[in-house]
Parts: structure tokens; sequence; C-alpha cells
């Protein structure tokens, strides 16, 4: 069967090194026969914040506007902005997410927070009922593939910037296993701009070896969610 | 002598507990002679992405944009656009910066992650000298005050969300403290929709009573910059 991957992508640059990422992913994964979406959201001018033009109609509590409760029920009712609704269907069709991002304090940048925030929707993406491992995507991968400044050794464990498995914990657990997601291993480029142009050609090269066998791989392990009381 | 609280506000309705939490900081401050500025992200309509429009004038490299680099040099030449130099006046003339949201998606609302990205600069906010236990505003103060959707149970070490603390690592070490500034304890109020109306009114009743004396609260205590290699 084919497999449709998307690209969450968020760099204001063609000639950056994430776009090359990102493009060598396209390329690799076209030629195995995937379908392959790219949402670029700078390109798209894409909307980072959550507000009440987010909702099409009337919302239900215009005087104490509730973002959460005003969009769950735009959501089930179909009055979603026309933007949302689109990434939303991506996401539905899609096997596999990746998003590609340079990291911005130690996290993502707005635009793609944005993007977290507007299209994953509760009721759409998760409910009281279904997180974790009993998550909405749970037959769904997704990863992270991102580019530092920062050397590696200073996001050791005993580096100044701590663990970078604590630093992407929010990410990977409480936004991808949130969920449902089967998380892959994150991609991570070192500094490339401190890197010699080689030594950047290597890391794509490797990239593109992992993107072979990239639906294959193992996801990442967490608890399940019977492993906790309500 | 006078001190200066910034609040930064993200909350979509002036009727939400996160407003009320932030009216709370501004009148019991003001009440003890401090200067009070909130700056309302939703209510200024702040840009949350990161884009060559921040900078005025030309950039350096058009073909291959780099926010890292141009924002740098536009700081260093005054050619920031209005609404981030506006913020780093205010951070500039603040002892002590209040982030008061509602966490989304464990971390910051899109439009705070954006005034993040957007106005802590390179140059400005950090260099390569100056982060961490060096770091530019090592003389003020910052801390977080935030409402969660979760029970507190959920976000306990043994709970399903993990420790709380982890979840703020990005937060309270990856943006203040590498600024340097002294970071306090954050403010959590566990879970407000959730929570009887009584109990909401001694959640901000306990929130009044500590910021009487949380400008001469102890910080959080991070590792120095001298206990790392380069
Ligand atoms: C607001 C903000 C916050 C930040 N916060 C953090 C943080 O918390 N932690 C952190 O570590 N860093 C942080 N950074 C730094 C940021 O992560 C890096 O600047 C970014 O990851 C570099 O990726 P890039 O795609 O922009 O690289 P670029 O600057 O585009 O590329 C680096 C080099 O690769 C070259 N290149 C492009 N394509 C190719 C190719 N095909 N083959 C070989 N070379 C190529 C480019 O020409 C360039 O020389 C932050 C930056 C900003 C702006
Ligand atoms: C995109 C998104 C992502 C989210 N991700 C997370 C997450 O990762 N983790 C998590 O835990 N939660 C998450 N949430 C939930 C979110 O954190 C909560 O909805 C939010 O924190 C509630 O705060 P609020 O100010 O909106 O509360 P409101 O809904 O405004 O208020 C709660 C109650 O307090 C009442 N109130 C207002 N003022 C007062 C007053 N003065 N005295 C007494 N009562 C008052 C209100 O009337 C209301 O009944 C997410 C929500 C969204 C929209
Ligand atoms: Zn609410
Ligand atoms: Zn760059």
């Amino acid at each position: 069967m084919v497999k449709k991957v998307l690209i969450i992508y968020a760099h204001q640059s063609s000639g950056s090194f994430n776009a090359a990422a990102k493009n060598a992913a396209v390329e690799v994964l076209t030629a195995q026969g995937c379908t392959v979406e790219v949402s670029d959201l700078y390109a798209m001018n894409f909307k980072a914040t959550a507000t009440a033009e987010d909702i099409k109609g009337d919302v239900k509590n215009a005087e104490n506007f509730c973002y959460l409760e005003e969009s769950r029920i735009a959501w089930e009712e179909g009055r979603l902005s026309d933007d949302i609704t689109k990434e939303q269907t991506k996401i539905t069709e899609a096997d596999l997410l990746i998003f590609q991002f340079p990291m911005y304090w130690f996290g993502l940048p707005a635009v793609m927070k944005g993007w977290i925030d507007r299209v994953l929707t509760h009721g759409f993406a998760f409910s009281q009922e279904k997180r974790y491992s009993q998550g909405v995507f749970k037959d769904k991968k997704a990863m992270l593939s991102f580019t530092t400044g920062s050397l590696e050794s200073m996001f050791s464990p005993t580096g100044i910037n701590g663990d970078m498995n604590v630093t992407l914990w929010p990410l990977q657990n409480g936004i991808l296993n949130y969920c449902g997601f089967q998380v892959l291993a994150p991609q991570i480029f070192w500094a490339p701009a401190l890197t010699a142009d080689e030594d950047r050609k290597s890391m794509l090269e490797a990239w593109r070896t992992r993107l072979q066998g990239l639906l294959e791989e193992k996801p990442l392990s967490f608890f399940s969610l019977d492993c906790f009381d309500e």
C-alpha cells in the first residue's frame, strides 16, 4: 500500500540547511513510492495565534471566550476555519508526519507551535478517553527532524543545556505521544552553521540513508496509559 | 527604589482565570508601589512569526535569509521593527518579568512563543559570552505563572504527564536561565476549569499573598556556567 507522508516544515529560506533536509526527505520518500505532502508554514503565511477567528460563525460564549471549548465545538460542527481543516485532512490521510525545523529557544519556532495549537483540536486529535497509548493517531507515526545552533556536547546529560531528551519531552511526550502517534527517534542535525561543508553533506547523506528504512523503524517506548490511575 | 514589573500576558478573554491572575498581580504589585506594565499579546495582535519583515531596510542575505544572523545585525544597527524594539525597552526597564498564560501543549501558547522568538534577539538578550550565570539579564528576575487543564496528579513524577519540572525545563532553563534571569518558582494554577468557584477564589488569594513577598523570594538554583567546559 502506498504510504503517505506529511512534512510540516518551518524555515524562512529555501537555501537553508532545513530546506535541504526537507528536500532530501521529499526526494528519498517519493523515490520509494510514498506520496509526500509538504506544509511550508512560512510560505503559507500560516496563522500562529489561536483566536476566535479560527471559528466560523458565532462562538458560544463571546464574553468569556474559551479556545479549548469553542474549538472543540467548532470541530464537531464543521465550523473550524479552512486553513485548520485543510491541515487536519492532511493528518488524517498521512501515515507518517515529519516536523522539520530549526530549534528555537529549546523548542519549536512559534509558527510551528501555532500549527500544533490550532490544528490538533480537542476532539480531532485527542479526547478525555483517547490519549497516549489509546490516542487518536495510534496507527500513525511522527517524528522531529531539526537543526541546532549548539554543539552536541552542550546538550549532553553533563552539558550546560542538559540532556536533549529532557528538552524534547514536552514535544515528544506532551504532543506526539499524547495524541497517540508512534514516535520515531528524532533526527538531530547538530550545529550545521558551525560545521564544515563536507560534514554537512555527510549529515544529509546519513539522513537519506535513514529515510530509506524510516517507515520500518521501531518507535520509541513510552509507558502505556494502563500503567496509571485516572 | 521603585521596582518595575513587566507582565507578558496571553489570554484571549478578559473574563478568564488567566485574566483574573494577571489583574491580581497588577493590583497587588501596584499597591506595593511597583510600576506595572502589561503586554497583552492577543489584544496587541502581537506578530508571532519570525520573518524578514522584522527587519527594517535591506537584509544582508535575502537569498539565504538567516533569522539568527539578520536579527542580530538589525539589533546592532537599530533596524528591528518597532513592535520588537518596544518590548525590548520594556524588558530593559523591568526588574521582574511575569509570564501569565494557559499551558498549551506542555508549553507556551504560540503567541507567547513568538514574543520569545522575536524579542529575545541575539545581541540584545544573549551572546556567546553572555549566557546563563553570565547572562545579560542577571540582575533581573523572571517567572512563569500559568494555568493547566490537567490535574496536578497527572504532572507528578509518577503521573502519565511526568514531572512538571521536566516539562518546564526548556522554558525555565532554556529561555529564562539562558538569558541570565534569576528564575522565581513557577506559580501553577491547577485545572481552574475543574475546580469549584470557592477553591478558585482561594487559589487567587494564595497568589495575592505570594505577590506581596515575590520580589524578596530566593530564586531557583541552576548550575553556574563555571561548572562546565566550553
Ligand atoms: C529565535 C531563535 C532561537 C534559537 N534558539 C536555539 C536554541 O534554543 N538552541 C539551539 O541550539 N539553537 C538555537 N537557535 C539557532 C538555530 O537553531 C540555528 O540557527 C538553526 O538550527 C540553523 O539551521 P538553518 O537551517 O537556519 O541553517 P542555515 O543557517 O540555513 O545553514 C547552515 C549552513 O548550511 C549550509 N547549507 C544549506 N544547504 C546545504 C546543503 N544542501 N549542503 C551543505 N550545506 C548546506 C548553509 O549555506 C549554511 O552555511 C535559535 C535561533 C533563533 C533564530
Ligand atoms: C491549544 C490548547 C492546548 C492545551 N494544552 C494543555 C496541556 O498541554 N496541558 C494542560 O494541562 N492543559 C492544556 N490545555 C488546557 C488549558 O491549559 C486550560 O484550558 C487553561 O489553562 C484554563 O485557563 P483559562 O484561563 O482559559 O480558564 P477559564 O476557562 O477562563 O477559567 C476557568 C474557570 O475560572 C472561572 N474564573 C474566571 N475568573 C475567575 C475569578 N476571578 N474567580 C473565580 N473563578 C474565575 C471561569 O469563569 C471558569 O469557570 C490546552 C488548551 C488549549 C486550547
Ligand atoms: Zn478556557
Ligand atoms: Zn540560519
